[in-house]
């Protein structure tokens, strides 16, 4: 590995910003790390657009073999950064070696996934509808369907996933399996790690022969060269996770633009969890052990942190509460991202506890950006009297709402805003309330999820990582798993085109040994 | 058939509005139509999305063949409604009952459509992913994926079709498919039309057992109820087809809401037509004939209307354009919808007029709301200079770009703003410059066809109606054909959900015997 630069990648050239000079700050010591990096702007925004518009033709036009080797490549190529990446990541970050060793490899996974679906080519959603000359009263005629990808993609990295939601995380591989060309808007949290990750990209695009302009990466203030970046003409769409705040503003800057386009913002979310009955009379000590290990995982600093816990009052929650309690009292206080996080986290539990009684604070510390994890209280009425209650604190924090009865559980579930995940802890014999719950849960959630904990999110094919406003800005889609490529295709339809001017997708014979709709039948055929 | 009563129908009951009473007109004379209307207001949006809300939950509880039955009932009692359906539809429309008749088959056939979609079963999305216990380093939990419907979803009825897009149009076909209950506007151009479809919608629900607000019919202005009824907090998505402004005004207020929504808005499109040389030499004469037949169609009153034609000087371009400006001169005025749509399109020449050269127009006419069709000229320069030659004029008027070269015909492809539809009509000799022209154009329409005329949408499997901005408010989508009903699901992921509470869909053993992905691979497993 050759040393960093502090340069942008623009269409495979370095690039020094101009407009700032920022670098990334160690948060375990409010150490700042070298190398400098220079912050673009709009001309730099221009630049890597204009270059992604060129180079999407040519892009969108590989075949699914050429495109999936590029996503092994680079795979491939961010496996080669080794350690180094591993030690950029944690020294950036603070998070420790073992979690970005797991991220990376969830990265990679992706990565080749994305490459597997490439193959097997059903998010082309190949449609026939054979002419039928003779039909009465009118003739049919031959009408194809394919999906084709929306254009280049701005991704903004997210400050807690450096690896696998920032440069070459999902939406990255969402798009760039999608056909679509991606401009990234690296995170200053990560400045280093977004280098090497983006160079890895650059590489892989320049062995696979593919047009520079395929990937560029930006660095720069969000309301600047991020506005910039979402209002750029030639942009068809934006992958984030980050801020409500952030979200919604980029919502609102990309439905301002003369031609608006979508937005997959995923922002917020408090994620119930809901004991019955059964479960904690079963196990109620032991929920709550497991409950904090899930609350103070990486400081609490996930999407699908249990921030918010449902139980009504009876044998059992004592026990889950005295537990909780107790490991939250002796989680060991670890370091949040950055500063900013930091402040936010320690404010958002002070407006939390004017508002809900404390159970249990992490211990005290010195150390610079620690997180304190936070256990607090309240009943129904409070929490449906108070707004601050139903607002996430990006951190270790949660906080319980006793109930007096099911009944009263159920109407909670029914109050709360649209969750990424909702989680039921349940036995046999709490089935009929839970069933009750998963119809209620199931309107308001990307994912349910049985007598688990929600952190961890699987990347697979059934993986949904999305849900309702304001969870997420679009509830119709996932930003984690196979169908996050639909976010970036469109259908088109091919009405009477002359079979040597038709896609191969669409071809008489399925030459490509697609599954496609024929009349509507599915079949390989 | 009983006698038409002036009612909306809310969750069932006849309702008389109390804001403000209106008229049906007959277009063809000018003249008030009985009975009277009630406009309603906000109360009546309340009751009506109250309704829908507490419906909800046992509608999409329904099974796949209960769901079905309900729709091919429907249809069944519009048909049923007879000859008064068409008598009235004409009377308020002006469109011919031939027309009418072709567009009630078009209707019923696309309730029975959905009904077959429904039970076939692929719009669940059902995925699979089961659980790996020994997976190393981390075991995988089990789960699995569907698709569940939104929620109440708002339809507004347009003025251009009275059964096809209106109460009982697409979009509440494919709501009413994907689950969700539906709260229609009427249009107030087709009241009488919009009632009697609304019996036959309501007597459906009642006969079927479903929850009296599974529908509601509303009447009232689209800045007054019709916004009411985008802002209601239990609507969760809407159905529009209509103007550009019309469209923005609901897209803006549904992004303004606290929980912001999707809209589906079919706006406005000019559907450009290519004419490449090998054709024009081959048969000038006979494609400006035909080309004039689509124009003039219905009044041009088509979402989907050829507004744009554009073709390089050389042979057989003169021929089509004589052959053209002869059928316009002799196509005979029609009637159009409305007072207010025959004047914008008298506007709309005029404002064309004073930028292009008048080729030909339609004879003069003493018929109220005549339409005289429109055919006009200029050069790439011309329209590339002018703003207004790039809007809309909903009606039978069409502007011809004669280009200098082939790539002059290029640079206006990539030129036009996104639309619905884009035409080449091209032989062999054509196809290297059709293939280029292909790569452009599906990149900027929802459909490309060739050698034909976009007028005449097919509903099926591969039909697209939809297509980048502004032509719609979200390309990703279509509103005709079966695709339509993802507009109104999202995918919902399940992760270690007991057997016993899993939906069937889900459940081991495909019970429901439907398509399925199981750790990614599709079958009927």
């Amino acid at each position: 590995m050759t040393a960093l630069t502090g340069n942008m990648l623009i269409a495979g050239e370095p690039v020094f910003g101009a407009e700032a000079e920022v670098r990334a700050l160690d948060p375990a010591a409010n150490a700042e790390l070298e190398p400098a990096y220079g912050h673009g702007g709009e001309a730099e925004v221009r630049r890597a657009c204009e270059a992604a518009a060129a180079a999407f033709a040519a892009y969108r036009g590989t075949t699914a073999e050429e495109r999936a080797r590029f996503l092994e490549r680079i795979a491939d190529n961010i496996e080669e950064l080794g350690d180094a990446l591993i030690e950029r990541a944690h020294a950036e970050s603070g998070l420790p070696a073992g979690r970005l060793t797991g991220e990376r490899a969830r990265t990679t996974g992706q990565l080749r996934l994305f490459a597997e679906v490439v193959r097997e080519g059903s998010w082309i959603g190949a449609r026939v509808d054979p002419a039928l000359p003779d039909r009465t009263p009118l003739p049919r005629a031959d009408i194809r369907q394919r999906k084709v990808p929306l254009g280049p993609v701005a991704v903004f990295g997210a400050s807690n996933f450096p690896l696998a939601f920032s440069v070459a995380g999902g939406d990255t591989a969402a798009a760039l399996a999608a056909g679509c060309p991606v401009v990234v808007k690296g995170h200053d949290a990560h400045l280093g790690t977004s280098e090497l990750v983006g160079r890895a990209i650059t590489r892989a695009v320049a062995d696979s022969g593919l047009p520079a302009g395929t990937f560029s990466l930006l660095f720069g203030p969000g309301p600047g060269l991020g506005t910039a970046l979402v209002t750029d003409p030639r942009i068809q769409a934006v992958g984030f996770t980050g801020s409500r705040a952030g979200g919604l503003a980029l919502v609102r800057a990309a439905a301002a633009r003369p031609q608006p386009i979508p937005v997959y913002a995923e922002m917020s979310s408090i994620n119930p969890v809901f004991l019955l009955p059964g479960a904690l009379a079963e196990r109620g000590a032991r929920l709550g052990t497991e409950f904090a290990g899930s609350l103070t995982l990486g400081s609490g600093q996930f999407c699908t942190n249990p921030g918010l816990v449902i139980a009504a009052d009876g044998h059992g929650l004592d026990e889950f509460l005295d537990a909780a309690a107790a490991a939250v009292e002796q989680a060991a206080p670890t370091t949040m991202l950055t500063p900013g996080i930091a402040g936010s986290y320690a404010a958002g539990v002070d407006e939390l506890s004017a508002h809900a009684t404390v159970l249990a604070r992490g211990p005290e510390s010195d150390a610079p950006n620690a997180c304190r994890a936070a256990l607090l209280a309240t009943d129904a009425a409070g929490f449906t009297a108070g707004p601050q209650l139903h607002q996430e604190v990006f951190g270790a924090c949660s906080l319980v709402i006793r109930c007096r009865d099911a009944a009263e559980v159920r109407r909670v579930a029914e109050s709360v805003e649209g969750q990424l995940t909702a989680t039921v802890h349940a036995t046999e014999a709490d089935h009929a309330e839970a069933a009750a719950l998963l119809g209620v849960l199931e309107l308001r959630a990307g994912r349910v999820l049985f007598n688990g904990w929600p952190t961890g999110v699987e990347v697979g094919h059934a993986m949904v990582h999305g849900g309702p406003f304001p969870s997420t800005s679009d509830s119709r889609t996932t930003s984690v798993g196979t169908l996050a490529i639909e976010r970036f295709l469109r259908p088109v339809a091919y009405q009477d085109v002359p079979p040597a001017l038709l896609p191969s997708a669409l071809a008489d014979g399925n030459p490509d040994g697609l599954w496609r709709r024929v009349d509507g039948e599915l079949g390989r055929h």
